[in-house]
């Protein structure tokens, strides 16, 4: 008993050592959904406000939530929302969601092939359960959310490229799923035109509650695929802020493309949509 | 003897599931300073590649460099060096220094009333170790730092404010001690104009080798001080651009003031300082 007692103390003192030293962001979980048939891992970082009151906080969703990404927003995030930048953001709860199968979740219409202009761009083994995806988050991932965390009614969505398209779908047919949207680049090409048309079918006289904020990029070096995603992404949204009874913004970045413009994207949305003071 | 294994493999399972849920940012230590006799706490971040690998690594030392500074050029530098940003910027040790005692380690001369046009801006109990401080970088921290982790030869100050005159100091006075400075807002005013007081009475025909970016803040809110702060430092970093041979450049961000410019100088003095193809 001795030594059993002894190498418990040992690993309780290696762990302890390890836990004292160790500067955590978030911790790592997961849900088992019914809806998708499988495993949902997820990250969640809790503001520093968190622990130190008995506050309830928004609750900012990361879609493509790879551990980079969810250290990169989480970072922005936290500078932006303690006395690093002036605090000028809401403290906030992050639920990053890596993907599964990325395709299959993220596009709202069944494609196999992905053409522009008689060009394939890509084919896909899965697409089009953009809606399915939406059911997890609706009925299985933000209800665990809510009952695990002190979170406030502000619920934000941010996703870039598939992910932004992910975005203008759930805000255009399930809006009040989140009250915000920081919608990044999307893939406007999708579907020749999905987004576009799908509001000039179904939205005669609408009146958008939620805020919503769209960063794009300049693709100008991809040539016609670059400029008609632009042209595309922002006439979509100039209609939806035509229409908006709440925040909304589109904003260009000259100097970043697709694969770069996220950050600022964060750095500006954040700052429009978790202001510290009313705007 | 049963209760107290049983105690101890409480904590261990209780640990174990901390542990394997936790997602780490980095790691806390500290190195007792001779030269400055305290203990002195450091962070220390390793970017992805550092485990995944054998190659060294730049090292990034961060002044002011409390937990959420830390958290937030953390998170900058690993969505600029991984996928998400496109991996624009070279993967990267990162060392955050909290302060103290800030006006002592970061100021170059000693005020105890620091004015600027008969207006007392501050008072202090301690100030003017800069010296002393930059001896406590050069013989202690960045040996502990070169002897327990894989670093490349270059090594990139980053100073905001005080921090960013104590860089301008270390630039003008142990230069070779990093390779590259990244100077956010400096605190130009201090002590009458010392940067370039110090600059004209030093340097007649300077031959900068190190590289280094200066970021400065639109402060006109603050009236004459903040007009002169910005002067006095855009001279200085004139100064210095016109005399290097290395890589340097001033920017300038209208949209930002004094308590905000940090992210923005971050996200582009890596991108200037840290590229991953040559500029």
């Amino acid at each position: 008993m001795k030594i059993v007692t002894g190498i418990l103390l040992f690993f309780c003192f290696v762990s302890d050592t390890f836990a004292s030293e160790s500067i955590e962001l978030g911790i790592a979980s997961s849900v088992e959904s019914a809806i998708l048939n499988e495993n949902r891992p997820y990250m969640v970082y809790l503001p520093p406000a968190y622990h130190a009151s008995e506050n309830t906080f928004p609750v900012i969703y990361l879609l493509d939530g790879d551990v980079h990404r969810f250290k990169g927003l989480v970072g922005v995030l936290e500078s932006l929302s303690t006395e690093t930048l002036g605090s000028q953001v809401q403290q906030a709860i992050v639920i990053a969601i890596p993907n599964t199968n990325r395709s299959r979740d993220l596009t709202p219409s069944t494609l196999t092939q992905w053409t522009f202009n008689g060009r394939v761009l890509d084919t896909f083994e899965q697409t089009g359960k953009a809606n399915v995806f939406a059911l997890f988050l609706e009925k299985e991932l933000i209800p665990k959310i809510q009952s695990t965390y002190r979170v406030s009614d502000k619920r934000v969505l941010v996703g870039e490229s598939f992910g932004g398209l992910f975005a203008a779908y759930v805000f255009l047919h399930s809006q009040s799923l989140f009250t915000d949207y920081l919608v990044i680049d999307p893939t406007a090409l999708w579907d020749d035109n999905y987004l576009n048309t799908t509001y000039e079918a179904n939205f005669k006289q609408p009146e958008f509650q939620s805020n919503i904020y769209f960063a794009f990029a300049n693709n100008a070096h991809l040539g016609e695929i670059g400029r008609t995603n632009y042209k595309w992404g922002s006439d979509f949204a100039a209609s939806i802020i035509t229409s908006s009874n709440a925040n909304s913004r589109q904003q260009y970045f000259e100097n970043e493309t697709h694969g770069t413009v996220a950050l600022l994207a964060w750095y500006s949305g954040l700052k429009f949509l978790l202001p510290t003071t009313e705007n």
